[in-house]
């Protein structure tokens, strides 16, 4: 995504502090009362703009669900969003997905999903793919056990290496299409990149994996 | 693929004895003897007319293999292709790949080959592709420890669903790639399928996958 330097943006999600959460390890282990009601929590890790985590949370109001995106520059557009169409079941936050387990405690989140990653495409990046062995390591360390990661992208070389990576991992894939949208479900939700890449008639690739058998 | 029944296959395969086993229970932990040497041995399940298998056979002659095609009247296409040109690491078997255990010692099949399996679409025939759990563990029977199988296939949805079924298995994917023919490795073997699907411009699908982690 192209990064357009936006220094407003911090001070602006500031101001939005019903959306936007600037200390969420102060959370840690309390995100039910943050969202006043006990309903499952899923997390988006690279939220980009975040047409997918409003437009699933609109579609599941039951659900919380956390917009994780690093820059402040690309996460202020989330929190645009969010403050002309309030949804009170989404917060935003800006943090590395690495240090999650600073705020969310085991089991403390429900599902994790991962929508168009970055690829990393060299070998020596393999490390930064949000599907390397560390970030899965990372995940089940704030989800329950048989947790389960939801994973969509358009790009082949880091949907293979996921395969090898997850199932290395001990994970189970439930759910596969290495082509979404021959067929594609009626509750998919499209993400900008994904709208993009379709219109090029590129396959999306899709899968649900589970920690453990 | 289509058969056409072919009457005098049988009777003519017999007559090749040095490449047709026509009763290969009685080899069972005795291949070496058969081949006369202690290489690995890799079996291919389902070789159709055996472009694959002796395309390998004539890259790799310190390599046994044998092909296993369920079907006289196409196996013979293979036992004719070795009677022109001899090559004697190849023996051909028609049997059942769920009998694999009654002609095969654990341990004494190094790797498992399945190229364009028959993708059985239908659900309730899930149990008939080469990749369902039963012939999984059938093959587990009959490989090493950490054995391999190495898979390739034009169809979408028997790869999504053999990535599924493998993966609950506990099957590590090693190797992975969803668009083979973009970078295509040198030693890729074609199979008279691979080469017709591959002019209709649609990705081939293949994987190395290990029992265990």
């Amino acid at each position: 995504m192209r990064l357009r330097h936006k220094p407003w943006a911090l001070d602006y999600m500031k101001e939005q502090a019903s959306i936007y959460i600037a200390d969420p390890a102060t959370l840690k282990g309390n995100w039910a009362e943050e969202f006043k009601n006990e309903h499952p929590l899923y997390i988006e890790v690279g939220s980009g703009k975040g047409a997918f985590i409003t437009g699933m949370a609109k579609q599941h109001p039951d659900i919380n669900f956390i917009a994780i995106e690093l820059f402040e520059s690309v996460a202020v557009a989330i929190v645009q969003k969010l403050v002309e169409e309030p949804l009170p079941n989404v917060r935003v936050l800006t943090v590395d997905a690495k240090d999650l387990r600073d705020f969310f405690e085991k089991g403390e989140v429900t599902r994790v999903y991962l929508n168009f990653s970055d690829p990393w495409p060299k070998s020596r990046h393999a490390k930064r793919r949000l599907t390397y062995k560390t970030f899965l390591a990372t995940y089940e360390d704030i989800l329950p056990e048989q947790g389960q990661i939801h994973f969509k992208t358009d790009n082949r070389k880091l949907f293979e290496s996921s395969l090898m990576t997850m199932s290395a991992y001990g994970m189970t894939f439930d759910w596969m299409s290495l082509d979404l949208h021959v067929n594609e479900p009626e509750d998919n939700v499209r993400t900008e990149y994904e709208e993009r890449f379709s219109a090029l008639g590129q396959p999306i690739y899709r899968m649900e994996a589970t920690y453990g058998k």
